[in-house]
């Protein structure tokens, strides 16, 4: 059985990997990108659309206000990116929100920004998972019932893959990361060609209903919708060590690569956009519009399109990627159980990872992979983390004072001003949406933080040893209990084993029936190895009670004693036998186990049919 | 914890017994009649009506035969009571059918009239508590919905009067049981005495459809159906042990007082039935016919009706009598788990009632208290056991040649010939409404007693000694291996306890990060105690595999030893603590538990907060 448990380990996760290839493990740029950005390109294929669903509603002329929206939300992503490259050189071992908050801010930020992330994390992989099948399905109508499972089974993917390591999952995931980003700037390069030629013609579309004007809020709220599509900025800053070294410098340039791409992907599709007047339809994405008019009906459109559906699945990567780290940090500040400091088999923090995959495939069966409702919680937390992370990095530069210390810091404050503005009005606006629960959340989560921590410090404290080495202890003694249940073959290796721990040994025999007492007397003589047996009476039939009194009795005379009690006990040669014995063996271990000073030591008898 | 077990436990069963008050609980006989004929008694509620049921279908002139089929019946009735008291005679610890046909035809014929009467109680109870249930709930309709927990709350209360012993159930039933029999008694008594006077009338009623022709087929139906008043003959037979010295005398003079009172009401509501020429009805039971037609609206018609409801519900109690005596005996033969040999607090078969309690509550809770279907399954069980019983009777008479031995065998087999072809009769008629699933039950139940019974011999080869006493065998050394977790405070108690128990003991480390070990050894120096430490190198991070590989070394050049892993474990002080802590002690202890040459012991440290 334990052979099997390990050849399905082997086969699901491959050899496990010594700790001395840790190194080796690492991650060059090239696979770093796919790992940590998908989250982010994958939001190029819905950002535009979020921005002009909220501007439709004020009218056609309102949906010019695109493109000062995509240039503000790509000036904000470089002002983040430019904060957060500072944050990754001070904090070359990982510097994502938790660790850069708790670090300036202080515990609680750090709990907060550590609350939102998890959270968040755990919705991106249920809600990309869910788009990703969603996108399938619709193309594949027949599949459609089975929508759950298949969210389940690409799930199970997913985590599969990063359990057998980041390198491994960078290395599968690479492909169709790497075939979207391309596609994109095919798309991006002819449209703007076609543009450039005039001959890029917007598509016939309807009329469209005012039902709101165009008020600063609403505008403020096209741009949170848009700033959703940064959460990748977060990833790589906690996974610095995750990069080959030098670690900082390759996972800032990763960072820069990434805002360039996102900004290049963004603008571009924006413009685009923007261009050809496209306006949200209920049947058709942006992206699909803008590539159907680009490419017509041209086998590169399904490109695009096939592209599109891939990344949307592989935006979980950035959760798994993220989401085990960052438990891997507060495990180690012990505020998670310290099992997710583990690392697993194949270096990765595996329990980080089946949480994840536990919890996000819960959320997909709790809303029968309907989890589209679930989309506007995540904005608040990334948004929230983002603020916390850059307020913290303008507290530090502003105490450090380093080189240019003033603008830095007013880079960092900048950001953080800008996405606490965005989060707020994401807050507000979606709050009756469903927004108050990640407000709920997040002060539960940190309270079971907090908790947690409660409980190691104060087991800290009761393990300290004190100072000075261990003080002369007079011997302890043993004093063994042999149970006797009856005479036969299988307790004579306890016989024997109780005889080797202490000479002072005695054998007990409980009595339900006093006529069996003689024989088992007799018996004993010529099997229980000189060891004197001491007959307790029962005259309530009870195994527990008597022994139990007795060991009262033998603790009494014995101060310096330690009391052993042997109980022989049988192996069954199949599971089942086990219910035609009588569990006596069993209760008399719980019952012990209440017991502080007597230790139970059972001698296992293995029957062979 | 443990306390409010224990007041919870004397609350629901009162003080435990101690053995020798074994003999103060036997049953006086004024006693013995509630626990063992209720099932019995009961049955007179709708004997009658079920051979008028089967006749009435032959129309007006068929109703005439109940006469000559009760008197058929209580003719029968006498022979099975008269084998049955030789059989107490013969088996004065208690000669059921399944101890008759054991020890006079053999193993299978034994097991299957164990199986039928097993089956037949777990029918009985669940049937007969219903049927009460239903009684109540047609009187108090407000209570239909819950009749399922009604159900359960009957059957629980009958069970939980047993645990408390068989004295006990006795006194708690006899009110019910004994206002039942009088009742019935006046009834009759006035029914015949207006007979005589002639001013005993029959009610009015509509005409009768004849839906079929008066066979002998039918007439043997009718006689089949009446038979199933019979079964407390059977719980006497398996009792005789619980009857106060000279126990056959008194179980027998028990039997005798039962069959007369059974034959006295059973016959006399026969009679006044037919005199009445009354017709079973949908609406209203034929008891209540007669005693409408006896004592008018008169308020002594609901006390026959309200002491037949409660009948009902007690005729559980021969069920709860009966099968938990049975499970002994079989368990004392090895053809049930041995727990059913158990004797509990109370002197009383806790395993056996507890068995039976829980296989009626699943039937009721299954057939959501709708067991009406299963009432033709439980004559075939019965009749099948009388069968099998009385030839074992026959052959035994046959064999050991007493006085009148010819006499004698003739009666027994009589007994069993007639109640055979009603067996045949019953299983035909009822086949495919469910007496196959009885047909079906028995073999199963056959085959696995056969298989309960194969393993507890092979466990006795397995155990069984050799002549002689043991061998003279040199003495086994142990090697003790501590594991250290890390060092603290914790620890301290393994750490004295590897001491004492023997001079070969080392303490283990495993290295999982290379960087902790120099700080291990320097304050092992300090705590260790003198006993040196091992470091295990764990370049894949596993903390079982170089423990069992060092093991296996340490094994290798150690034949005569025995290896003793101690382990320190947490105990926290709250329970769910315990998921914030590796679970390593526990997972070594399974990895251990398929070495069969080591023993694992756990030294607890118990934490305070």
């Amino acid at each position: 059985m334990a052979k099997t448990a390990v050849s399905v380990r082997r086969l699901l996760f491959g050899k496990p990997l010594p700790s001395w290839r840790a190194a080796h493990e690492r991650l060059p740029k090239v696979l770093a990108l796919p790992v940590f950005a998908s989250d982010l390109m994958s939001s190029v294929a819905y950002a535009t659309e979020e921005i002009l669903i909220v501007l439709v509603a004020a009218g056609e002329a309102a949906l010019g206000n695109v493109r000062p929206i995509s240039l503000a939300i790509v000036i904000l992503l470089a002002i983040v990116v430019t904060s957060y490259r500072r944050t990754i050189f001070a904090y070359p071992r990982g510097g994502g929100s938790y660790i850069v908050s708790k670090d300036n801010l202080g515990t609680l930020p750090g709990l907060a920004a550590a609350s939102a992330i998890l959270i968040d994390y755990t919705l991106t992989v249920a809600v990309s998972i869910a788009a990703g099948v969603a996108a399938f399905t619709s193309a594949f109508q027949a599949y459609a019932p089975y929508r759950v499972e298949l969210s389940l089974m690409a799930i199970a993917m997913v985590a599969l893959a990063n359990l057998r390591g980041l390198r491994e999952s960078g290395l599968l995931f690479a492909g169709p990361a790497y075939l979207y980003i391309m596609s994109f700037l095919v798309m991006i390069g002819f449209g703007f060609g076609k543009m450039a030629m005039g001959t890029l013609k917007a598509p016939p579309r309807e009329a469209i209903d005012v039902t709101s004007s165009l008020t600063t809020f609403l505008i403020l709220r096209a741009f949170a919708g848009g700033c959703s599509a940064m959460t990748g900025v977060e990833a790589v800053a906690d996974g610095v060590a995750a990069f080959r070294p030098p670690e900082s410098k390759n996972a800032a340039t990763t960072l820069m690569i990434m805002a360039v791409v996102l900004g290049s992907l963004f603008g571009g599709v924006s413009m685009l956009a923007h261009h050809l007047h496209i306006v949200p339809s209920e049947t058709e994405t942006v992206v699909s519009q803008v590539a159907r008019a680009v490419f017509g009906a041209h086998w590169f459109y399904y490109v695009v399109q096939g592209a599109t559906a891939a990344i949307l699945v592989l935006a979980a990567q950035t959760s798994f990627a993220d989401f085990p780290r960052l438990s891997y940090f507060m495990a180690r500040d012990r505020f998670m159980p310290r099992q997710f400091a583990n690392i697993g088999d194949r270096l990765a923090f595996s329990n980080g990872i089946i949480a994840l995959w536990l919890l996000a495939s819960t959320l997909i069966i709790v809303f029968h992979g309907d989890v589209h409702s679930l989309i506007p919680l995540y904005a608040v937390g990334v948004l929230l983390a983002f603020t916390l992370s850059q307020t913290g990095m303008a507290v530090r530069t502003i105490r450090l004072k380093g080189p240019k210390w003033r603008w830095n810091a007013a880079v960092s404050a900048t950001g953080a001003f800008t996405t606490g503005v965005a989060m707020l009005v994401f807050a507000v606006a979606k709050f009756t949406g469903g927004a108050w629960i990640v407000v709920a959340l997040i002060p539960t989560f940190i309270g079971i933080f907090l908790k947690i921590n409660q409980h190691y410090r104060r087991l800290a404290d009761q393990l300290r040893l004190p100072p000075g080495g261990r003080p002369v202890r007079p011997e302890m003694r043993n004093t063994v209990i042999l149970l006797v249940p009856g005479i036969h073959k299988g307790i004579l290796p306890a016989v024997d084993y109780a005889r080797s721990l202490s000479p002072d040994c005695r054998a007990v025999y409980i009595e339900v029936d006093p006529e069996d007492t003689p024989l088992i007397e007799e018996r004993w003589e010529s099997w229980g190895a000189g060891i004197p047996l001491v007959v307790l009476e029962s005259p309530y039939r009870s195994v527990i009670q008597p022994l139990l009194r007795y060991l009262e009795e033998v603790k009494k005379d014995r101060v310096r004693h330690l009391v052993t009690v042997v109980i022989p006990e049988f192996v069954p040669a199949r599971f089942w036998h086990k219910i035609l014995h009588n569990q006596t063996g069993l209760m008399l271990k719980w019952a012990l186990l209440f017991r502080k000073d007597i230790i139970v030591t059972n001698i296992r008898y293995y029957l062979e049919k």
